[in-house]
């Protein structure tokens, strides 16, 4: 079953501003046109979250809509830069079907296809979202899981653009490939508090529909009784958080996977931290860093709080993301 | 009496992202060059209703600034598509007055046009205004009120447009021309809180200065005590939520009248529905609806609310719009 | 000691949108790329108070993050107009010190530098903050104060372009150079009121990560005990609100002086006064006004506070900033 999703959007160099005025990204390569073609880009480039955020927004009317939780993600790859002036659309497909214990519920596995306007994927992922049955009566379908890869393996990238020219004070950061271990622990030290005004205009910005970001007076009667932010929001807050330490590991290169372990509301202020998982090698001028990205809220992310003796996600821990970025050697 | 406006704007694709940032518009049209283009346009245009916000902006100074109200629009045309780097400008002319029996106010008819940077006639739209008397004691003009047509006839758009390649998938919806009946009412269901941050955004966007919309301190003195939303900010709202069920009559061609039936404050829910008052033909390819888009607040939309037994609009009834919108046959 | 600052960044039209619609401004020739092109500009020009901003931000990392004080600026030039794809970096050096009497704290003079991608100084600022001493028993360095001009002399700008088309009605004001006197005070009479959301989104905007504006819980153990909204923010919008009075004069060539002479958090509503302090010929369609531009919050800026009788900054006075402006003669 293959959805076509509405609203084709040209991508713009407004995009790009609002992106940063609303996150705090500060990466040299996606903030500035002469850095991003000194290291192998053909102008400035879309920010891959973004264009993340742009297709997964596309799909919310077909899949998420009235889905009850957003489970998770996998397999998240950008193998095309895309551009101000690049027009993206969406499609997605079924792969995976499994209906719950409870008999009410399932879980539906769905892998996304972003394109630009020459018909070229530029990225995709799979996310597994839990929905409520049309009819509970009706018999359980037989279970589908897909075959998912716990990480992307970045062999498969076919990362080709060399960091020939990277600037150290430019970017932010003497730390290179080389200076980071696995295993490490890095305090992101900043915060953010996220505003309503804030939350609803990235997620407009991404014509993300889904009503519990939006509609304060709907949401009264609802478990939280409020507006709850997209978690796209987080990630890319998190993300932004995570320049200080991690400046130069600028290119998010696949997404290998992603919890929304906890609500963020209005007001509350997201700090993150982050754990070197894995390392690799890209080619002479570039590495892999494999990141454990995690968002808390007002708390000290130095603590890097996690899982609790229970093994279940501590209190005001809101995201648990891992992902792959490049870094110059 | 003409009255030429302070402040040109060159237009660009900035001021799309943050209509769509702060508007939620979702229009295939007005979202992605590749699907204009197949359309009629000659890339990515600005949504009709931003350059008349951008428009109406200008007049404030001159026209509004210490009006007591805004009564109503009538005759409102966009013979010109808009493209990012436009430039607007715009001309107003006083076409009509009437004092009120008070022998306080009196009533303002003004005809506004906007011009590109060619000279070129954009847009245009007669609005009035009630404004107090600068002398109570001196005699009443004679009255002059304008013939103003009671809707825009369609044949006289000169819409020239085929909608050649309109792909109903990337639209978001299957409903064309021939799928709407005159009567319908249609409920487009989903709520959009405004928050001040976000008003106000909006509304320097469009260099509209009334203060009413920016001066918490002033404010606390007024009627209301606090800061009145703009009410093109409610329209393009309200526009925004009739993507559900009118995604494809994406392009608004003119405005036939249009009231602020309530005052709208921030915290504010925004829910719209809409009834097709009437069809016409455009081309072999393009038909137009004539729709009444009504705003309510912190309510049901699918009641459908708009008058009370007394004729009188209904609590929370904030807009009464009506307009043409092109849709594909 | 010369300190190479992070984060290149590529100014672009959505950052002209963002800057208009976050501050209000609405000078046509930051507005319109045709009043710009008639006078003088090669096409819509960066506003050079946004310019300062960005430059201002990257800084930030380096010279302020734990600043305990904004002293003043001085000698501000703006030697080149900055346009849409242009990229900004900036350098600043350590030009004076100063140990305070009490041993634990001292102040830092720098100039900094921005350059757009071909390297020439597009700006020119020197600020001064007051830090602490990394270690209160290490013995007081030898006081170095540079020589700070007390305003810059207008002669020395090589002010070249020629208002030659300059349309008043366009521009918003008949008042021209000839019109102002020295001494003349202008009461700009509109406020503001600013929203958190509205100034984290203009501050990081500008890629400036001081902690104090954006992490509302780190800041409950503060002397405020909230965010504290960055005095860029506060310039600007007073600046923008100067066009009531002061439409003509919309170009910043210098900056004498300035001075945070009280905070600003969310609520407040900003207000703006202008004292005409000084004018100069610069040629002959072109002449400059040294103007005093003070920020109150809160209350009638007709009132024109700025110090009580003890010669300290009256309460609510947030803003004392002197520059220089371009106005047609």
């Amino acid at each position: 079953m293959e959805i076509r999703h509405a609203t084709p959007l040209t991508v713009t160099t407004g995009d790009i501003s609002l992106y940063r005025a609303l996150t705090g990204s500060r990466h040299a390569l996606f903030s500035a046109a002469t850095f991003a073609e000194a290291n192998g880009y053909d102008g400035l480039p879309i920010d891959p979250l973004l264009a993340f955020h742009v297709v997964f927004g596309k799909t919310v009317p077909d899949i998420s809509l009235n889905a009850v939780a957003n489970l998770g993600y996998a397999d998240g790859r950008f193998p095309l830069a895309i551009y101000p002036g690049d027009t993206l659309t969406a499609i997605s497909e079924v792969i995976g079907i499994k209906e719950n214990s409870n008999g009410k519920t399932g879980v539906v596995y769905v892998r996304t296809r972003g394109f630009n306007q020459d018909g070229l994927e530029a990225l995709s992922y799979v996310r597994w979202v839990m929905v409520n049955k049309r009819d509970a009566a009706s018999p359980a379908p037989e279970a589908q899981i897909p075959d998912l890869p716990d990480n992307v393996d970045p062999a498969t990238l076919n990362f080709s653009r060399a960091y020939s020219a990277w600037d150290n004070t430019l970017a932010g950061s003497a730390h290179r490939f080389g200076d980071y271990e696995i295993g490490e622990k890095i305090n992101h030290v900043d915060g953010m508090t996220v505003e309503e005004a804030e939350h609803q205009i990235a997620t407009r910005l991404y014509q993300n529909t889904a009503k519990v970001h939006f509609d304060a007076h709907g949401q009264k009667a609802s478990r939280f009784g409020k507006r709850l932010i997209y978690g796209g929001v987080v990630i890319s807050i998190a993300r932004a958080l995570s320049f200080n330490g991690l400046a130069n590991a600028a290119e998010l290169l696949a997404i290998n996977g992603g919890t929304h372990t906890g609500p963020l509301f209005a007001g509350d202020t997201v700090y993150a931290w982050s754990e070197v998982l894995d390392k690799a090698e890209l080619s002479d001028s570039v590495g892999a860093l494999r990141l454990r990205l995690v968002a808390v809220k007002d708390q000290d992310p130095g603590a890097f709080a996690l899982r609790g003796e229970d093994g279940k996600y501590a209190p005001g821990v809101c995201l648990d993301f891992d992902y792959w970025a490049a870094i110059p050697k």
